[in-house]
């Protein structure tokens, strides 16, 4: 067995190689959304699974309709042990808006102790981390206690969608006891966490189009119905003065977090925490709902991205020929995503000012996960984190969405288990997205030590 | 006197000169709104004084606080004749969006006897029938019938900041008897036009901001609002049901169209036109209100742009730190433009959610305005536009707006005329706009005959 103290050392004398292969990981700009950056992802992805290789793991490359899954495996601990599937990804969000970054988010920078670029955190630094935690066991000679397989995806910013397709044709080779998702974060920097809950997601695209071609607003203003008026209409239908989402069925199913809910999962931040350190003085949610309760246990729907008209300097006077928004979903346990989609679907399409010609795209959505706290894995991590960070490790589920990981249990056929030492300032998802070597040390130590644990 | 067979004779002799120039004036992209481009506006101000000088016009460059007015003269005809004042800009609109433009937006391209280009129609095609005009007396050696001055400002696509601010102390140099406003349309490709009226206008940009940077939609969905969902609430308060802007005070001053109006001027289009001509199906304007009336003789409000968060390829969950949006109105007279733009701020500071921080530029508006069709100068444009075109000349007002033309006419003394043969399908202030030689000529004739006129 390889000891806490033995991975310390192991990675204070490997820490600059380290951090330069993280740099590399960091320098693709793995953008899944943005079809102009797949060739990108998947040289990501070839330089992953050489990685792989070169710390003696089975590695491949998995194809699927869409972006490469990388695939890594070591069985050596042999068919007697238990085996832990790792789940994370490589792709990353667009860095829009690219003009607030500091320094270029694909240029990893270290400023104050932090490592700056997109994916930092989410999730290159997290599955980094895990990958080298595998290393350090196997270059300290140890055999491992457990046998490992590595299922990394290259579209989890992008609804999954390449590996959704392929889980049930990957069920024998994905098998495990443990699923361990490495994408998550702890809510305090000082006080480690094991998630086991997320929100689902769905997703919908919304386009009006008013008229063959952009219009003078004042030629045509009083004739043309303006898209962008059409639009902000429609979407401030979306919810009544109560913050509830006004879409036909959109809480069915949902039960409000339960006692035992409230009980078991740590309750996070205040208001005045989110106003100090984000300049958030406007709250979301449903009235009446406390901010962990709306954020944890309640689903949102989000206006995401929205767009009509000029948007350069100045002012020109333009009744544009379309306007147009991204909607997202975010679901609890008990909605059903593609009831949910279709649901919002009707409504853009019922709503709509009549004559405007309503265009949709829809995305495949995802369920919620909520798994339970006395797993063998959940044990081992949360102990192991304990370990060592000192701290006793909490109880999470996560408002984010990893919407792949239903299935992703289905087809292991293992229950999940999240861990993460991101914070929720971490900026991911936004510009300057940061992430720093002594999370990602506590990461490794936290992996690898859980290993010794099962 | 110079006869309508003698200025046909001199513009087909010099047709091939005058459209490598007419081309030469649309490559300058002079976008007034856009910084970015302030350096071209100058480049294209100082060409046009060149080519003036070279058509032995007195031409010179007025700087103002921003981009300088192009102004000339020929006052041979002496202080016995009366003087015209020609107003036209040799700024345009922003070509935006790009990828819909079929040839690029400052390289003239001739296509099926169009000349597709941005200003190809507005305004720098109907400025250079006018100027040629002036040059084709000239050249044929008759003496100039009246005193002709030329007013070509770069900013009546940004407010005409420059020239507004300039005119008090521009009075004595624009002094004249008639002003000519060489920026309008005609209805219908065979019925030439003289427009007595234009709605005013004024401007807004709003922006709500939310956090001090964008945010994950998962981890702060529920906690935080999203300004996209503030923007959209809020923006769709602005009307009523019935289309009635909600602004307090917005329609005080306001006649409906008169009687007199309604027969003085032209009606134009019926819904079947839009739609067939620009796919327009849903129709805007006040209910119970006719396209004419809801055009030429009431205010708008219009969106011109929105947007907030994520706006490319694919989805992003995100929550934006702020989402903006730009805002005109249209105004008629009656309606004073700093009341209006005080009452919209108001509006949007009184309405928006609590804890959003909403900031707010405002720029200079300007009233509508309205001329009396028996002034000299429209009666010779009408009979000259007659005789030029074989059709009677009608009169109307316009639904869109020269906001400077109300201050121009104190400061010259004048009353407006308003000519034009631009068409409402030139899509000028969009993608493709696109003016042809024919009308330039019928525009060069117009002018050239209704000096003998005068």
């Amino acid at each position: 067995m390889t000891t806490l103290p033995e991975l310390k050392k192991w990675f204070n004398k490997n820490k600059a190689r380290i951090q330069e292969d993280y740099f590399r990981f960091l320098r693709f700009p793995s953008i899944s959304a943005d079809p102009a950056y797949h060739a990108d992802c998947i040289r990501c992805a070839d330089w992953l699974i050489d990685y792989l290789k070169k710390g003696n793991l089975h590695a491949e490359r998995i194809e699927t309709p869409s972006l490469p899954i990388v695939y890594a495996q070591d069985l050596s601990a042999g068919s007697g042990r238990q085996t832990v599937l790792f789940y994370g990804h490589y792709d990353v969000q667009p860095p829009d808006p690219l003009e607030l970054w500091k320094s270029p988010p694909f240029e990893p920078t270290e400023r104050n102790g932090s490592i700056y670029a997109r994916g930092a955190s989410d999730d290159k630094g997290q599955i980094f981390y895990a990958i080298c935690a595998i290393q350090s066991w196997k270059e300290l000679g140890a055999p491992l206690p457990v046998n490992v397989k590595f299922c990394i995806e290259g579209e989890e910013e992008f609804s999954s969608r390449g590996l959704s397709e392929m889980l049930p044709s990957l069920q024998s080779k994905l098998k495990a006891d443990h699923l361990l998702v490495v994408d998550f974060n702890q809510f305090d920097p000082d006080i480690p966490a094991v998630t086991l809950g997320a929100r689902g997601m769905t997703a919908v695209e919304v386009t009006l189009v008013g008229s063959k071609s952009d219009l003078h607003s004042g030629m045509y203003g009083g004739i043309a119905y303006n898209p962008n008026r059409a639009l902000v209409e429609l979407l401030a239908k979306l919810w009544d003065s109560d913050g509830r989402v006004q879409i036909p069925g959109f809480y069915d199913g949902v039960e409000g977090p339960t006692a035992e809910d409230l009980k078991s999962f740590e309750k996070r931040h205040e208001k005045e925490y989110y106003t100090q350190n984000f300049g958030i003085e406007a709250f979301g949610g449903e009235k009446g709902k406390s901010l962990h309760e709306a954020n944890c246990f309640r689903p949102t729907l989000e206006i995401n991205g929205i767009v009509g008209g000029y948007t350069g300097a100045g002012i020109k006077t333009v009744i544009p020929a379309s306007a147009h928004a991204k909607i997202t979903c975010r679901l609890v346990p008990g909605q059903d995503p593609v009831k949910i989609t279709n649901s919002i679907v009707e409504f853009l399409k019922r709503h709509a000012m009549k004559g405007m010609k309503v265009e949709i795209t829809t995305h495949k959505g995802e369920a919620a996960f909520r798994s339970k706290a006395d797993s063998k894995l959940s044990k081992a991590v949360a102990e192991a984190a304990t370990e060592v960070t000192g701290n006793r490790c909490r109880f999470l589920t996560s408002g984010a969405s990893i919407p792949v990981i239903p299935n992703l249990m289905r087809a292991c056929g293992a229950p999940a288990t999240g861990m993460g030492y991101g914070l929720d300032n971490d900026a991911i998802h936004a510009p300057n997205e940061h992430f720093d070597m002594h999370r990602f040390e506590q990461g490794f130590l936290t992996v690898g030590r859980a290993l010794s644990l099962l």
